[in-house]
């Protein structure tokens, strides 16, 4: 305990330097559960892309990403004129050997990209992209043919950006009568909650309503340094994934069962019964003393990921070193010290954490059982 | 060829950046005051300090503090057999010769240092703070007696650290009959809710109950850079007072009227009718556009304060960019999205500013009318 | 004067955090001449980079170039299989196109791809880069013949990196006779004495025996801010150009005239013509005041250029506040104390700039004229 | 997944940049000696500082000081009005005291405070200050006196601040009769060639001239850490001692001995005899391999001082990735790629050292035997 806990402090000392040096985006476990970190949504000079797939492997790389897919435009190519190849599947084959020699699980994926509805879905663990398209000069697929030839492929599929301006114009996800089918029928099994720039508290409430997987995604079509400022601190909105196994496998297991929780701009986003695993498992107590001659309580927590967690405390106790708000930063250990006035040996705190969401608008309460130490 | 025009472009762009680098406290004026940044309380080598009079006053130069009050424990004179200055308005003789060609408002003051009950309490703007303590070898002053003299000087009397746990173990402030006595009688007229590194909500509460004004103090013994991580981006506690003129007059006016707002590890925290104007003051609307085909509002928000104010979304409308918390950094600017639906040409926004306390655990919620621009 | 001093007083104190911010390049003109910033070797998928043209134009646009030519590989294409565009003015088609509303002029260029000799060599301002190499299935063009054509186009002709250890397993750059020929013809002009993360003394050395024009590029094929750490303060090699105008047509007079200086790891490195010229625009004197009492002499001296400028003082006179060396920051200004003993008033200093070079090994020195203005 | 195991790797990653955030100052030891670091200058409240001798105590240790000397002025007493205590040893035991439970040595010592000649003086390792000065109001002793008292007592005296224009004008510091006459009657040993913002050539040239101990001292009144911009990466001047054993004594033998070596703004500054070797210990070959297939050789060169080492390439080898200037930051490692030519298994490489100097105007060289380990 003294050990892991002076190790915590170092980590304290250093968080400032590492915040400029450090882009890996970590989270811990969640028993039983590994936790993989994906971007299921990105586009390179084989869609409408400003990059080679190299790159976007290079991003991934130093991202820390455990997964990606590269995910082109099927019916949208700009850059036909230089870059005619016919196989859908290209844009995946190039970026699966570019990543040959990085610890990256590659996914091959593909962008329906249609008007609304159904508007733009991802279909991902494809086996065959051209499946999904007319060949050239033939007319195009019915959508409902495509959706289904993806089923048969045992492809994951999820909607994109449904709040996109240039198809909603309100920027509100609203579902049609196609997506009610395509869900009915199983053939749409997601959603995209963080898109880029864009969050939407109403897809986030059609995935709630219509029991679909949270997707977070950065839809990166120039550079992720630039786009979200990895540089000042900044990341790429991602999908957490709570798989059984780090393989391609374990990833869609996971996506098919909805454990996935989303982070963007430092906001945790998920299903109680994913997101609260994750912040208990990123909330430690590392310390726990109290003070001599007085019943306040010295409490070291220790965040273990990557987000900084905006805490609300609602405790029974007030604090004596902060008002009600606790920031706990990544990687980071802070002190609270809690006024307990008859000084037990164990205490409850509880906190809302600000920097998390449960549903539109809510944010979840965990709950820290303290044993003191002295 | 850009050179010459880019030197003077570098200036222009960076002024933000210098202007969070800077250790300036500035908070805008709320109409028809000025406000004014104060610590009155805080320690030389004349009483248990580790400074000369004059650090004080470069600190709070450094700080752009507009008031200070070097505040020597009348009673505990650890240094004296190096310091047997006799003279209790010394510290404050010499603080004002160091301050002369500053333009800092310097306080007499001085710490009344008893045990609880009374506890310790400042008087400021006192005429002659020996007449507060007894002569070397006689016997203590009752403590009410002080007091009255303290009235007599027509000083302003505050309580120091009610929850300070050598006095009171739990941490926890509590009224004694003296204190009420003192309050009855006219003889005690503020509380420090924020010392040094503690914040007190049962402090802030006894305020409310009896009337009496908020303050928050360094108590600096040491250095302000080192206690509070000046070079990191910490600030000293200190008090915002909302005076109708700048000047020691103008200050205790407004002390003994109760108009101020306390600022502590990034909160401010106050009444209602004095922090609600200063959000007002320091929250703009700097521009408010339409995106093209689209009724998102893109609104420009600009803090003009030190603070960075974390909102919390409570309007009738949801965010493009954004789950429902957005910080404002000091003397910054962003940009939120708003999903009108409609496209009015005005819209009110509301927000919980979870940085900004009126009651222990109580957030405050602004309004803000906005009129788009297009 | 007054102003201006004051003007550079602001931009002392917001350079640390330009610094994070600001990554234009920005170098002082020099009389009679404009100084543009040119970068005029890189690539894109159209050969072996990793970009689609767009980025290498918003990366420019980020570093504030004048100028750049996109110059792909003649006869290295190993992405033909997924781009097999034929024609060879396309990369720079595109990027044309992607820089039409930004102020960056677009050269058209190539890179003569050959085993040694005669290596690689960039041909810039093309009317067709087509004619320089031969039909797919045709034998390969004689590459005396190849400059010729770039001759016969008024193309200008530069050797890229002859330190390259794939052609030069020494790293040391050696003139063939088919350079000497190239040279004797008129058909080689230029040679890159800075390439990517690579300079060669031999090569400058090279370049001042032949009269060949000195250049520094990026050969940038990944992106710039991972390659040179563009975020922690480094910069693209770059060839600043004197030109008579801010135009293609000037760019090329001036690199046909040899007018040019390089900037390689915050290292000044040209013809003393040149290169002083650029240091006496880039060190101002900004005040100087004796001392009161004293005949120190205060000399306020501003860098308005970007480059860290190492200067050991050569002067007749000790400094009071420095040993020997004194480094003016990018965009800054600083204060050397200068024991005249005499208290004249007028001095001279004289410095010898470390981070330049006149020859290898060997550093420029300057002579600043100093009025005393009190 | 990768979360713990990174969360490990952010210690050891960020510990070089937490290195060169941490003000520490750190140099290595050379054999057979220990290398400490003090400062034997510096006042506080006791005579015209503006601290209490604990602020001494505590900068001293954020600094990671050996040892300090806390040298109050004797006949120069400005506070004497509040602070008239009589016993001049009572800075030292207050700093003694304060120091109890911190690994620092306190070394008693007094600032004799003349007008020149003799000017300033400190006398460290006194037994007792007070009879170094006359008693109030007895007239002044003879300073001939005084320093026949300090060598009685077997203190080290040094000449302060030579070059300090309000005793010497031009700034230039000169000996006078009496210090030939103190030199040769061996009552002075040794002057500073640093203090605190200023450093002289002059003085070093009498250092070397006439056998005198070099000393470096920040001579502090306020704090260090505003004085010399500690949060932006300054350091006070300090003096490097090589000591037979970290002792008081220790440090009283070296310096009489005269090992030493000032560290002034980064620059440091000793006979080549002690200079030599804290450098051959500061610069390591970490590692050094041939590139395949190229005669070129990269050498990692680590630097284990707290000084950024500017070095002057004089080898008989260009450099491949650097023109002729390298600069090893403070607890570094960078890479030098070697243009060997002939791939020998051991070259030697040469260097000026810019940053440091062995007599005025005159920078040491180094020679590195380099073994190729492949």
């Amino acid at each position: 305990m003294k050990a892991l806990f002076a190790a915590f402090s170092v980590c304290v000392l250093t968080l400032p330097a590492a915040a400029q040096d450090h882009r890996a985006i970590e989270f811990p476990d969640v028993e039983p559960y590994v936790t993989l970190v994906g971007d299921f949504h990105m586009h390179t000079i084989f869609s409408d892309g400003s990059v080679w797939p190299n790159i976007r492997v290079q991003e991934a790389v130093r991202d820390a990403l455990d997964a990606i897919a590269v995910t082109e435009h099927l019916e949208y190519q700009p850059y036909r004129a230089d870059i005619p190849h016919p196989d859908r599947n290209r844009s995946h084959q190039v970026a699966t050997q570019s990543a040959r020699n990085e610890d990256l699980i590659v996914i091959n994926g593909s962008e329906i990209t249609r008007e609304l509805p159904p508007g733009h879905l991802n279909a991902i663990f494809l086996e065959d992209a051209n499946a999904l398209v007319a060949a050239p000069g033939e007319e195009a697929l019915d959508p409902m043919d495509v959706f289904r030839e993806a089923r048969r492929q045992d492809a994951f599929v999820f909607w994109n950006h449904p709040n996109w301006v240039a198809q909603s114009p309100s920027g509100v996800a609203v579902l049609t009568d196609m997506h009610h089918t395509l869900i009915g029928e199983g053939l749409l099994s997601g959603i995209e909650i963080a898109n880029e720039q864009t969050y939407s508290d109403e897809a986030f409430q059609i995935a709630l309503d219509h029991n679909l997987t949270l997707l977070g995604t950065s839809d990166i079509h120039g550079l992720v340094d630039w786009e979200f400022d990895v540089p000042g601190g900044g990341h790429r909105p991602v999908t957490l994934v709570f798989a059984a196994e780090r393989s391609a496998d374990g990833i869609k297991e996971a996506l098919v069962a909805r454990r996935t929780v989303v982070w963007f701009r430092n906001t945790l986003i998920g299903r109680p019964e994913h997101l609260m695993p994750l912040l208990e498992a990123s909330i430690q107590v590392a310390a726990a003393e109290y003070w001599s001659n007085s019943s306040v309580l010295r409490v070291s927590l220790a965040n273990t990921s990557d987000a900084s967690l905006i805490l609300r405390n609602m405790s029974a106790y007030t604090l004596h070193e902060s008002a009600n708000l606790v920031t706990l930063p990544p990687h980071g250990v802070i002190d609270i010290n809690v006024k307990t006035l008859e000084s037990p040996a164990m205490i409850t705190l509880s906190f809302e954490v600000l920097s998390a969401l449960i549903a539109p608008g809510t944010h979840p309460s965990i709950r820290l059982e303290v044993y003191s130490t002295q």
